[in-house]
């Protein structure tokens, strides 16, 4: 599990590597429970209706999707790139606050298949689970993506 | 057809209503054959690889998306209001330069449909396809989404 001091530095890198990241405010809040969940205030991520933009909802989500690939990656001490291939993506409720992304594993995801697969072939594929939470609970946005890992020549 | 002023307004409206496109530095390049383009430069939608990050290239695609309609409706002078409701993302090829993003109609949808469910029944849904083409005529990421325009209160 990423430590604090890890979450802290994936936080750099994102706002230092990706101008986009900086223009949304991204911070990442934290990892608990195999979720990590990644924050960003709504002023700067607004539409023309003045709730939040969709490319800024996605954009968070698939970074959040992206950072829970990368962070177990990290932690399991694998040197490897990782790459979004496809995503789905559903816009259930308009948010008008500042919002997080929550990402996860799909369900029938396994990191220990997942690792073997990389071990073996030097790439694996894994799906992950994402959303925006309401206030209540339910869902504003959700995505599920694939994103796949290859190997770093060492 | 859009005229260029028409254009023009969409973009300023853009630019000024939703700060993710200004700081994504989106330009709306030109409609044509029943297409908009809109195109945005990589130095401010980069990602740590170098390459096009990819909330840039989905919110850049929605955008078009959501513009292909929104500029049909002003056409057939509906006031309405424009929502993204699901969408399917493929990222194809990494995008190591400026880019575009194409909308159009998707396969087996018409404007004549579109436009008479909303004279019908005040919301009609329609789906779009857009495409980041490469240089050399493939795609490097693809979006099919599907919008649904709401008749404003008049």
């Amino acid at each position: 599990m990423p430590t604090t001091a890890d979450l802290a530095a994936f936080e750099r890198e994102l706002l230092a590597e990706i101008p986009l990241a900086r223009a949304m405010e991204l911070r990442v809040r934290g990892y608990a429970d195999d979720e990590l969940v990644i924050a960003a205030p709504l002023p700067p991520n607004v539409n023309d209706k003045g709730c939040a933009f969709g490319g800024s909802l996605v954009s968070l989500l698939t970074l959040a999707g992206w950072g829970v690939v990368t962070l177990k990656l990290a932690d399991l001490g694998r040197n490897c790139d990782v790459y979004v291939q496809d995503s789905h993506v559903r816009y259930v409720a308009p948010v008008w606050a500042d919002f997080t992304a929550r990402a996860r594993l799909a369900d029938g995801e396994s990191w220990p298949a997942f690792a073997d697969a990389l071990a073996a072939k030097g790439r694996a594929r894994i799906r992950v689970h994402c959303r925006v939470p309401l206030a209540d609970g339910g869902d504003a946005c959700t995505l599920e993506a694939r994103f796949v890992a290859i190997a770093r020549a060492s």
